[in-house]
């Protein structure tokens, strides 16, 4: 079995050099940070050092990292934290804004909140995945407390212009949340270039373990906890600090900066590939034409069911994934294709490619071949089933 | 140094046993529980043997076991999490009852949802940290829709008899939890025995790693999500798992169930010779009369601080707590305490003892030197400066 590992976005192995710094915290220098003994200080030393490498990652200060279990927790604490400190200060409680195409970690929090007296509305997209910037505009006339647009979406790769969205935001009072879990280490991710009030990372999409990642935050913005406690993360988010993981997701951002240009060229170079062999064989590729991650490809062939595909694929050594991983278990089609316009057939044929630099052009050639027999055995399938 | 670690209440080294199921799943198997190709359903695997494991441990059925972060998330799920379960079905928004030494994870956010209609209300103990049953029994007389009262305290020790909560709030649609986070491990701990309806057990507490616990739950119990997303833990906690904190979770649980009785005898040992030589020192001994875990002494000398005692004896190689590692950053004097009627001035001198099963004898006579020369000569300076 040839083993190719071709969904990075799902989850990514954890670097050598990575686990080698979190080995330490999880053998001999264990420690809970709040301790004030050598352990406990030795323990707050490794997190506010990893806080260092995060921040400098995205380009903000230490203090305006929050550390959580990872970025469902990040985006929830989002959604939730902002919005209760608005309702704490006293502003109305406007609408919550959050596109189509929005990971169910941002949606589902947002519809929640309806419960208490918030509104949460969908943000349209086009059909290259891309938010409707005048649909934005013409929602954002009724009051509205919070914008979330994802940078780079999981399934298509599609990036947005997170700038716009700003721009129809500000002097409204509305703060903007985004969620960067798939466009870190990919592309280039500036806290202030980007302009956001609330940015949600993770640490296992990037070489990092699972279990860690954070919201990053503007200081002008009055948070409430999603976990009261112990009062870690400067009351932010309570609970013991995960150190061992939290050190792992400092190193794995520090080196994805360093390596972002080569990585960048090592999955264009796959993704080029790939799509060539994907065109010549008929297929449709999702959010084509939009500006996307240079390491994800979203395609699907007629009359052929995605979940078919990845089990004959997985069987034949390689590991691709239909739609997103965290809404396979449903066994309905992408939302983010359906909220593309894509007609719900073809979206039930929907594979997901997303490449990791060490994949090779090799296993994309063997990739090739193997889905030219995959799809010509499944089209006679389908041919005598028709 | 000696480096001798007595602060296993705050956090515990990773067993070396459970280190090694742990890694393979942070080197070679990695993968996303959620994806259906192989190293998906690997990940998969993992999780569910983890979880028969953890079952196991508590005398529950695997379905009944949510993962989540860690001990602070799992509280905080069990209080947000019953509440609005109870709202969602159109109950009466009663009465939260959380006893007056709960771990802050517990009482905060009872105290949060006190902006959305619900009361928070403490449940007094007496000066051994007992939880006073007459009091809960006449606060039950109004409306209530949940207590919450620990296992054990992870100060003092003490032990509550969840059993009688129960039956008080049996009857009367009352759910109960208990955070048995300090007990797992260290005394036997059965769901059904307690009788209760949630419970929260955590992994660094018991020789496994930071980032994992759960809460267990009845089966009747109809619980809100405090994490809203991918729809993982049967819906009931979102986020991709931490695959290998929870393997580690779970091979801690066997063990610690398995090692039971040796860490008892091990850990009370110690416990008898420390507290033999304290009360040789005047100490006084918190909660001295009530039924204790094996492991845990919380002790104060008259006129010392214990953060300055604590300093102390770290530099003499032993590390100790002032209080609850949790809240102690915040300088005040331990709720636990002062909820027990001890005088601020002698709460400001609590230092506390929790052994583990690799501690030895040697090491407490060892700590019980320094402690006497460090007291001797700290009760030096406090003459002078009186």
């Amino acid at each position: 079995m040839a083993n190719a590992y071709f969904d990075h976005n799902s989850t990514t192995a954890i670097r050598p050099e990575v686990l080698s710094e979190m080995l330490p915290f999880m053998q001999t220098q264990h420690g809970n940070p709040t301790s004030r003994h050598v352990y406990g200080r030795n323990a707050r030393d490794a997190v506010e050092a990893a806080r260092a490498q995060v921040a400098k990652a995205v380009g903000v200060q230490a203090n305006q990292v929050v550390f959580t279990s990872g970025g469902t927790e990040a985006n929830n604490f989002a959604v939730h934290g902002i919005t209760a400190g608005l309702a704490r200060n006293g502003f109305e409680k406007g609408q919550i804004l959050a596109s189509a195409i929005e990971h169910p970690c941002v949606s589902r929090p947002a519809q929640a909140l309806q419960a208490h007296g918030w509104q949460a509305k969908e943000v349209p997209v086009d059909e290259n995945c891309r938010v409707k910037i005048d649909a934005l505009e013409a929602l954002l006339h009724a009051p509205s407390s919070l914008v979330s647009v994802m940078l780079a979406n999981n399934e298509t790769g599609a990036l947005q212009d997170i700038s716009q969205v700003v721009a129809l935001a500000r002097g409204k009072n509305v703060a903007v949340h985004t969620d960067a879990v798939q466009a870190l280490g990919k592309i280039p991710v500036d806290f202030y270039e980007l302009g956001v009030q609330a940015m949600t990372i993770s640490s296992h999409k990037i070489g990092g373990p699972q279990g860690a990642g954070a919201l990053v935050l503007d200081k002008r913005v009055d948070i409430e906890p999603l976990l009261y406690g112990g009062g870690q993360e400067r009351g932010l988010r309570s609970g013991t600090e995960n150190v061992g993981a939290i050190v792992g997701f400092g190193a794995a951002c520090e080196l994805a900066v360093q390596n972002l240009q080569e990585y960048q060229q090592k999955t264009a170079a796959l993704q080029v590939k790939l799509e060539a062999g994907l065109k010549g064989m008929n297929a449709t590729i999702f959010a084509g034409n939009a500006k996307r991650l240079p390491n994800t490809t979203f395609f699907a062939f007629e009359h052929i069911e995605g979940e078919t595909l990845v089990t004959a694929l997985d069987k034949a050594g390689y590991a691709v994934a239909s739609g997103s991983a965290c809404s396979s278990n449903s066994g309905e089609p992408s939302h983010v294709l359906l909220a593309m316009g894509v007609a719900e057939d073809l979206a039930r044929g929907a594979v997901r490619v997303s490449f990791g630099s060490t994949n090779t052009a090799q296993e994309v050639d063997g990739f090739l071949t193997a889905l030219q027999q995959e799809v010509a055995r499944l089209k006679q399938y389908s041919a005598i089933a028709a």
